[in-house]
C-alpha cells in the first residue's frame, strides 16, 4: 500500500482546504441522506468534483484537504490528491462513498503518517491546528470581507517552483473565532471570489478558473 | 395551482438552458444512481444548484430550463424558477426528488401550457426546437471555443429593462451537429469560461460570477 508523509501529500501546486463542522468521521453515515445524518458530506463531495475534476480529466496539480470535524470520531484529516486519486466519479453520492473507504481505517492517537486505503486518498488524525503545524505554503483564507482574487497579487503566485498555495473554506456554516484565528495565524491574507456570497463549491469553481486563467498567462 | 405561459416563465433576467441527453424523463429513475440509471441526473442537479443558490439566498432574478432527452417520455422542458422555487435543498438526491413532482405529471401532445406541481417549478412538452421558437431574449452558446466572457461585450448586456439573457449548456456529452445549429440560429454568438474545459455546473459558477461582477459595476 502506499503511503506519504503529510510533507509530501502537500507539495502539490494547488490546495483547497474545507472545515467540515458536523461532517461525520465515522463510515457508518446513510449515502441517502448526505446533507442532515452525515453532517453535509454532500457539500464536501462538491467540492471534492469542483477541485479536482474538469469535463474529461483530473487536475494533477490540484489536492484538496478536508478537515472533519463532525460525527462519532473527530477530528480527521481527509486529502484526495489529484495527482493520485482512482475511482472518482461526479456524483455525490459514490464520492461520498470512495471516502469512507478511508474513514473505515483505524487511526491510533500515536500514528503520525496518513493512511491510504486506495491511491490518492489520505486520512490521518488531527484538526486544524495539526494541519496549520504541518503546512508548508502560501496560504489564504477565503473569505466575504476579503480582497477580490482579481484585485490582488495571490494570482502572480502561482508556484512555479515556489512554494505551494493553499486557500481555506469553510462548509456550510461559518468559522468559529478560534478557527480564523489559527488559519490568519500562519495565512497571507484573506481574498474574496466576488460580490456574492456562495457555497463553497462554488467559490472552488470560481477560484480554480481564476488560476486557469492566470497560467495560461 | 399557479400557472404561467412560456414567455412569462422566461422572463427572468437570467437563463440558464442545458440539454440533458440522457437524463429520464419518467419519474421512475432511481435516486441511488443518478450517475447512471436515471441518466446523468446528478449533473442536472448541481446545474440547478449552482444556477440558483447563493450561500443562504436564492438567485430569484434567474431560471434554469432543462431540456430532457432520454428515457422513457422524452422530450420534456423543466424549468426552475429563482424566483418562485420552494424547498430547493442544495443535494443531488433531493433535488432530484423534488423534479419528478414535475416529471409524474401526465402532459398530453396538446398541452401548450406548462404544468406548476410545486411553485417555481414548471414542466411541458418539447425539445430544443419547441425551445428556440418560444425563447424571447439573446442567447449565447457555451463552448470551449466561443470568445472569452471577459473579452466579449456579453456581461454588458445584463437586462436593465432590456431583453433577458439566454446561455445554453450541454451536459457531460457534446451538442449534435444539429442541437448546435439550432441554438445557432437563435444566438447572438458563442463565449467562453475559460482556458479549461468545466463539467457544466462549474460553467455555470464562473458565468454567474461573472454576471455578479458586471452587476456590481
Amino acid at each position: 500500500m502506499d503511503q506519504k508523509t503529510s510533507i509530501e501529500l502537500e507539495s502539490s501546486d494547488i490546495n483547497f482546504v474545507i472545515i467540515g463542522h458536523r461532517a461525520e468521521t465515522s463510515p457508518d453515515f446513510p449515502l441517502n441522506d448526505l446533507c442532515g445524518a452525515a453532517g453535509r458530506w454532500d457539500g464536501l463531495a462538491r467540492c471534492i468534483n469542483t477541485a479536482l475534476l474538469l469535463s474529461h480529466e483530473i487536475r494533477k496539480d490540484t489536492n484538496i484537504h478536508m478537515i472533519l470535524l463532525g460525527g462519532k470520531d473527530p477530528p480527521k484529516i481527509l486529502t484526495v490528491s489529484g495527482r493520485d486519486i482512482r475511482y472518482l466519479n461526479p456524483d455525490e453520492r459514490s464520492t461520498a462513498a470512495l471516502m469512507k473507504k478511508a474513514l473505515n481505517l483505524p487511526l491510533s492517537p500515536s500514528l503520525r503518517r496518513p493512511l491510504c486505503p486506495t491511491p490518492g486518498l489520505y486520512i490521518s488524525r488531527g484538526g486544524l491546528d495539526e494541519f496549520m503545524d504541518n503546512m508548508k505554503g502560501r496560504a489564504f483564507l477565503l473569505d466575504e470581507r476579503g480582497d477580490d482574487i482579481y484585485d490582488t497579487d495571490v494570482m502572480e503566485m502561482l508556484p512555479r517552483g515556489g512554494p505551494p498555495l493553499f486557500f481555506f473554506l469553510s462548509d456550510d456554516m461559518d468559522l468559529s473565532d478560534q478557527e480564523r484565528a489559527s488559519i490568519m495565524e500562519g495565512a497571507h491574507g484573506t481574498i474574496s471570489v466576488g460580490p456574492r456570497v456562495l457555497h463553497a463549491h462554488q467559490a472552488v469553481a470560481v477560484l480554480n478558473n481564476a488560476l486557469d486563467r492566470s497560467r495560461k498567462k
